[in-house]
């Protein structure tokens, strides 16, 4: 089975699935997974690390992968950017700040440009620099986003956009997608295709410590919350307007709210929170993931997981169609 | 044309489209116009007034509508119920507080009783009560809501719970669904219809005063935000996990993160916002609008929006399914 829309198109691939440069989930093993499987794998290079990038990259093997930056991460060591072109990486998704600054760059390197947009306003700038696809991710999305639009609505006022501006420019549709239903919808919605975090974060493949993962399986969807506690401690500057989407734990029902008492005691409750990574204690360490973990119920290969998501939206497809018209 | 579904079904309508219950909006025109397009009008008895009552179902005529309460308000003056079953409506709609002490009354009166839910923790609560629909509401949506849940992972965490639960209740998608694109969508993932409010509350029927709408049709959905001022302003005591979602003002950008203040200065705030209710001066009246506000450039009668919105809704899965098939 193969689903055919523009990004597969563009892209040489079978299907209209593409993995979330989540950092540190999304390492070469996931994104080769992924690729070999017919989606795009991206590896999550994140907050920037010139040696794990290199191990990542070596990891993929020789599945085609593209990779993902924080922008502004990356932008205190550029070196990063060149390390991953010489890669030859099928796609670079640049996330959070302007893309302006190293578009020039990835087109030079005739690499496709992604880019995350989490409002109008974040499309308009990404269309300015060149964007050759869009990512249009709403607040539903685990990690770290904007408050200001949700998945539903944020796609199709997208797609509009880019319609009437560069039609020849892809929208993908992220944010609480994580079954065939989800990416179903993320077509009705207009997107090229669907681009997964969570459901891809509950693989085989992602680089989470297990008991993190065993967590998300026994969840609901309304158990995550945007907060910023996590940035506070671990003094990482984001913007005020960026808060990250986590599953709730006793660290963020502590802290949540008190953000000036925690910044007062960051670095010895950042010590806590190292040696909480360190152990798996995710009472304490960050668990990292979106509204959809309510959806997410098995830790499957991913390989397996994108021939599922197929199976699920091809049949989804079909079943609506057939209940509408028998009208 | 005509798509059926369960819910078609199980309320002898065309579509499965239906209007939210928006105070003021929502008045027995509108609910009427959507009724005798094929959808299911709903009159918006919000807050709870006797006169408004008699006299939009008065208004609605001879078209079978149904009608919402917010329950917590309806509560104080519980009559309100006994009065809006007497006129037999299409369908009860209890929206936000635990609507278990009213259902049986409903069911006694041998209307669909229709619960309104933002998290899953509500749909446990409507379905324990006996609802026959449940409306998983997104935090996209305008008016009052939770934070807790986006519409994308929502509606289906939603339709998983009552598939396992008790099946025969039937799902709408709520927030942030305003085109035929927004329908298929919520169709895809597992609803049996949708419910719309800001669309409808930019048509010709809609109880909204004209440079309201006029506002809404020149805004991108960037322009909306959740907050507490005018709950603050009007002296209605919402819990504080309820905010309303609006479009943007002066007076929501003087007071939003100002709350204590506003709350010393509310009697006389008050005053210059109702002023600015009757003269339509909407940079300190509220115009209470989703995220959808993107997706609305026109000002429609009911009617014929009906009508649209169908034949979107059946050129969009037509579109995407032929797109696939071709793979």
């Amino acid at each position: 089975m193969a689903m055919r829309t523009r990004l597969t198109e563009a892209f040489g691939i079978r299907h209209p699935i593409v993995l979330a440069p989540m950092d540190p989930a999304s390492g070469g093993a996931l994104a080769a997974a992924v690729s070999a499987a017919g989606g795009l794998g991206l590896i999550g290079c994140g907050y920037g690390n010139r040696e794990l990038l290199e191990s990542e990259f070596a990891k993929a093997g020789n599945q085609r992968v593209g990779c993902g930056f924080i922008t502004w991460s990356m932008a205190n060591d550029p070196v990063l950017l060149d390390m991953a072109l010489a890669h030859k990486p099928a796609a670079m998704m640049l996330s959070f700040a302007d893309p302006a600054p190293f578009a020039e760059k990835v087109r030079a390197a005739g690499v496709p440009l992604i880019c995350q947009v989490h409002s109008l306003e974040h499309a308009r700038r990404a269309l300015d620099a060149g964007a050759d696809v869009l990512v249009a991710q709403g607040t539903d999305a685990g990690g770290h986003g904007l408050t200001t639009r949700g998945t539903i609505t944020l796609v199709p006022s997208v797609v509009d956009m880019v319609a009437r501006e560069r039609p020849e420019v892809l929208v993908l549709a992220a944010g609480g997608i994580a079954d065939g239903r989800g990416i179903a919808a993320a077509l009705m919605l207009g997107a090229d295709g669907a681009l997964l975090g969570t459901r891809f974060w509950a693989t085989q493949e992602a680089l989470i410590h297990p008991s993190a993962k065993a967590r998300v399986l026994a969840a609901t969807g309304d158990e995550t919350v945007r907060t910023s506690v996590y940035d506070i401690v671990r003094n990482r500057a984001w913007p005020a307007a960026y808060t990250g989407r986590l599953m709730r734990n006793r660290f963020i029902e502590t802290w949540h709210g008190r953000e000036d008492e925690l910044r007062g005691l960051a670095a010895e409750e950042r010590e806590k929170v190292e040696a909480a990574d360190r152990s798996g204690d995710h009472d304490v360490s960050n668990v990292t993931v979106g509204e959809a973990i309510g959806l997410v119920r098995d830790l499957p290969p991913a390989g397996a997981l994108v021939e599922r998501l197929v199976a699920e939206t091809a049949a989804q497809l079909a079943s609506v169609s057939r209940t509408l018209s028998a009208a």
